[in-house]
């Protein structure tokens, strides 16, 4: 029988409670699982006398994360502490430096840090997992460094904001403005302290920036994410995409180009009958397609107690098993700095421009994107009270830099009030 | 730099050839992601001669797929040749004697011997894996045995085999009858040489005797599993179970309940508007619903050449990594032998029966039923022109036991012509 495997916990927060309770109340199961008692030696928090629903008498205490990670009776440090930098950076390096494996749920630390602390696990003889950290429970980060690791990824797309979907969904199906389903959501305790995080397109962003590493064997990017949030949403872009047979969603996708890496974190109209179409409320999606295996789709809840603790234990108990993984699925020396390509896979395209209510101003318009190349699909002008007339265009698939000449030129035209609503649609 | 890894493959049909064309073309993407060169050392067929669509002549021939097995220059036996017995058995055994690491994609044998194989495995220090053998490409066998090995697996869920679901979507949206189907599935291709393992569930009931295995750390218990093919499912009963908002899916699900294990592979109603009610044509699903992730679907390609052999080769670069994972996810001596449940957990079921058309016909129906608990949920006799009177029936939620009763009591009332047909709607 081997050595217990005794885990340091830093981070008490829902999911941290939700591993301690994991670890006690299914002792047996895990052991059975994976041939190796798993423990919990020591754990540390802000707070110590919060209650947390879970007793934690029993390990020992440590205010600094850092003390914690470094302790001669922690073999595996989970980090869930949360955050790019600050404690929970120095705490994992330190792990790292002991020679700790660390579990880690954050999205954040690895999107801005992944390349140097891949670099530092691997010098050191550790593994450092993050199934946690993207797209909560579904099992996304295994799915793509191992088992479709035969592959070339030739696309990966995910829905990874349960918030972002929620608020979306319910602009559809509830008929709400965006401030009204914000503030919905806002009342349910779905948005982070900063909410720019999950509007915005952040949060998501950096775990599109994880899942591109592996696929592509690049290192994160995540500054070279082209982000765009939710908030020009409106519900009557969502009833048009829906009359077109398309829902509207917060879409990352990523991939490898002969111009570079294209990463983008942006609404898209995607169509009504796919999976991604389908998708509704806070549930996650990731789409993976590889040229041996095509298209893989891996849907489940992506935050919570249980789905990310889930996801947290799944890495431990991969320790447990003397699994070990390079971070990114190839070893980090040999990840490369990729170039990036701004989104340049030509596409169709949804716009939604205010017109000045003038003779000619439509015609204009379309002069503009016919002059940079740009072929309109459909066109639809509203019926309109006030003096600025709602026009819609759906364009031929074309290249963003074609439509943003286009763009550019429409100021000039004197008939487009406002910047114009652009949405792509992606092809799924 | 390690020393390369090296494979015997056994069985060059389509999978075989296409695992061969990964280790020729992907040599460089192999090797960044494990770290190890992988190689052919041997390849064995049936027919030396027959032109594959790839090189093997810088490849060992064995006639003899034992002897592949055995060769010292191989490391990894890749058993491709199929069959629950004969050569497949065999060479797998000598492979795993011999302490030679195994990847099959056989479902039948596993779902046959799996519990010997795996003890055997055990014993020489040897890992089996078996990702191909289940649901094609998706990475399924992992996410159960790895990535959500911290949760109590509630239910599995499975449309697992793509003949079975192109027949019953061209039923449905082509209004062709199963005769019809069938032909059109059969002029594709898409049939095994004994029509039955398709169309009878017995694939697919091999698959899940290895999902319920992993799940439940039990036994493979294939036999226990109640299979019952698509034959019975008329268009009739389609056109019926989408009025009500059902599609109807050859749909593998296990449990564990108090009684013991159910496993039952068989033709079900699904909510239409659920992933597996949405899920057309020749993909593959698998829904694994555990107490801490809650459901997770995966979705993908069940079969074809490149799908299969993206899931052995994951398979192969887990063992060129170092992963070393039991067979069934728990030590073999571990697995305990389970006590088969026929499907008791309570689930509304749908009836079609023919009534002789005579006075009091559906009272009688109808009794059979509430003397036996069954209560009636809906109820729908048609227009008819001949002497049978067509009747449709949902119960409310009763046991398979209670319902068996009822209709065991049907030939005594004298006006049920033929035997019902009996779908269980699986709440999803």
């Amino acid at each position: 029988m081997s050595d217990p495997l005794r885990l340091g916990i830093a981070g008490l927060g829902t999911v941290g409670a939700g591993v301690v309770k994991i670890v006690r109340q299914k002792a047996a199961l895990l052991e059975a699982r994976t041939g190796r008692e798993i423990a919990v030696s020591a754990v540390s928090a802000r707070n110590r006398d919060k209650d947390r629903g879970v007793p934690l008498t029993s390990y020992a205490w440590e205010d600094d994360p850092v003390t914690l990670a470094t302790r001669d009776d922690v073999d595996v440090f989970v980090e869930l502490v949360g955050g790019s930098d600050g404690p929970a950076k120095a705490a994992v390096e330190a792990a790292l430096k002991a020679g700790k494996d660390v579990v880690t749920a954050n999205k954040a630390l690895l999107a801005h840090h992944g390349q140097a602390l891949a670099e530092l696990a691997e010098a050191n003889g550790c593994v450092l997992r993050f199934e946690a950290a993207v797209a909560g429970g579904i099992p996304v980060i295994k799915a793509l460094t191992e088992g479709l690791a035969a592959n070339e990824i030739t696309r990966v797309m995910g829905v990874m904001n349960g918030t972002c979907n929620y608020i979306l969904t319910r602009m559809e199906n509830g008929g709400l403005s965006y401030d009204e389903a914000f503030a919905e959501a806002d009342g349910l305790g779905y948005l982070e302290a900063d909410p720019e995080l999950d509007v915005g397109g952040i949060d998501a962003g950096h775990k599109l920036s994880l899942l591109s590493a592996i696929a592509y064997g690049t290192q994160v990017a995540f500054d070279a994410v082209e982000l765009e949030g939710i908030g020009r949403v409106s519900i009557e872009d969502i009833r048009q995409a829906s009359d077109m047979g398309y829902k509207i969603k917060l879409l990352g996708v990523c991939r490898m180009t002969g111009r570079g890496l294209e990463q983008s974190m942006s609404p898209c109209l995607v169509p009504a009958t796919s999976p991604l179409g389908q998708l509704e409320g806070g549930t996650n999606m990731v789409v993976i397609e590889g040229d041996q295996v095509g298209q893989i789709v891996l849907r489940g809840a992506g935050a919570g107690e249980g789905p990310t603790a889930s996801a947290v234990m799944g890495d431990v108990m991969d320790v447990a098993r003397g699994t070990r993984v390079t971070t990114f699925g190839a070893p980090a020396s040999r990840l490369v700095a990729s170039t990036p390509a701004k989104a340049a896979t030509p596409a169709p395209y949804y716009l939604r421009l205010a017109l000045a209510d003038k003779p000619g101003a439509l015609a204009k318009v379309a002069s503009a994107l016919g002059e940079a190349g740009v072929s309109i699909n459909r066109m639809r002008q509203y019926d309109h009270a006030a003096d600025a007339a709602p026009v819609l265009i759906v364009t031929h698939k074309t290249t963003r830099a074609a439509l943003d000449a286009a763009l550019a030129a429409m100021p000039a035209t004197g008939v487009v009030n406002d910047a114009p609503v652009v949405l792509r649609i992606e092809q799924v």
